[in-house]
């Protein structure tokens, strides 16, 4: 059987991500192509435990103890849920991944990326995604977007934000035939077909 | 106020480390030191929550995933249990710590004993235990005593688990300083009096 394909969708909160994966998903069951739908953090099964450790602790949750959550989550999506499916032939589409770490801890916080790029290794068995969207949005307009989840954007700063888009854009450059770079301000209905287009190109 | 001390306490099943824990912290008490007592996996909070997972997750756990929640639980303890309480002047005496991990993943089951090193690092900040005690036995003795759950130390293979011991024992070697070896056949009394005689010289 032909092996399958692992695309991820990256991007800020509201970006419209999850809705782009959902259309293409659609898109996929319509044309008869197997699919499977899995996020980082909290896939099915035990990946859902360690997000709900993440989410919902309310206790303190030290900085390392919670990147290592977010690579055990990673590392058990990959191995449990993504490469099986990959290898049974489906399109696995995943809400975050790799990128997102980069982006939100090396960029954003400031730590460092050689490290998190090895942890990310580790966690994923070496193996990149085969396509990633960046959908690209501005801070303001994706602030407005999240609408009442805006206090806790705002709570992380415009600078930091800022720092996150200009992360996941640099990642674009530095891999330019996995990453594809969407501008995200366009219509649901505008990105959906840029998406069909360059999932298209895969299978040429 | 002065320092307080980090201690850990490793060897395999049975050999009598937990015992000789809560015997140091009895002393301790009886002295009026302030001590603090934690465990890996599963120092109170979300430790037992990790915990909970590594050992009651009924589906599939990567390899990778476990490694990760194992460094998960190691940092949260270091940063939320440890640090402050040493800080505070505490002893903080710990069942299985670093040295488990190369010990057990390490010279067990032969993963690269330089990424757990690594690893390692990561998760605790790079501090190391003031003091380790190692609890030596030989594999027979240690099945004996765990007796119920003689089948599960038995499926893992009495190969494995001679390893694990010339793993502590190597680490030792290349650590005397930090590491104590305690022949764990000795009566319980006997082991006591030699774990409060090398305490005592972290004082001197």
């Amino acid at each position: 059987m032909k092996r399958g394909l692992f695309i991820t969708f990256e991007g800020a909160d509201g970006c419209g991500k999850t809705t782009q994966m959902k259309l293409l998903a659609e898109y996929l069951e319509k044309q008869g192509i197997p699919y499977l739908l899995t996020r980082e953090p909290g896939g099915k099964g035990l990946g859902e435990k360690v997000r709900e450790i993440l989410l919902n602790y309310d206790g303190e949750v030290s900085d390392r103890c919670e990147s290592f959550l977010f690579l055990a989550d990673r590392a058990q999506n990959i191995d449990i849920i993504v490469t099986p499916a990959v290898e049974e032939g489906k399109i696995v589409l995943c809400d975050r991944h790799i990128d997102s770490t980069v982006a939100y801890q090396g960029y954003g916080r400031g730590l460092d990326i050689n490290r998190i790029n090895m942890l990310n290794d580790i966690a994923t068995n070496g193996k990149k995604p085969d396509l990633t969207f960046v959908f690209d949005i501005d801070v303001e307009t994706s602030m407005k977007r999240v609408g009442q989840e805006k206090d806790r954007m705002e709570s992380a700063g415009r600078e930091f934000h800022n720092r996150v888009r200009n992360g996941y854009l640099e990642l674009a450059k530095q891999e330019p035939q996995r990453i594809k770079v969407i501008d995200a301000t366009k219509s649901i209905d505008e990105i959906h077909k840029e998406v069909i287009k360059i999932f298209a190109t895969l299978n040429d």
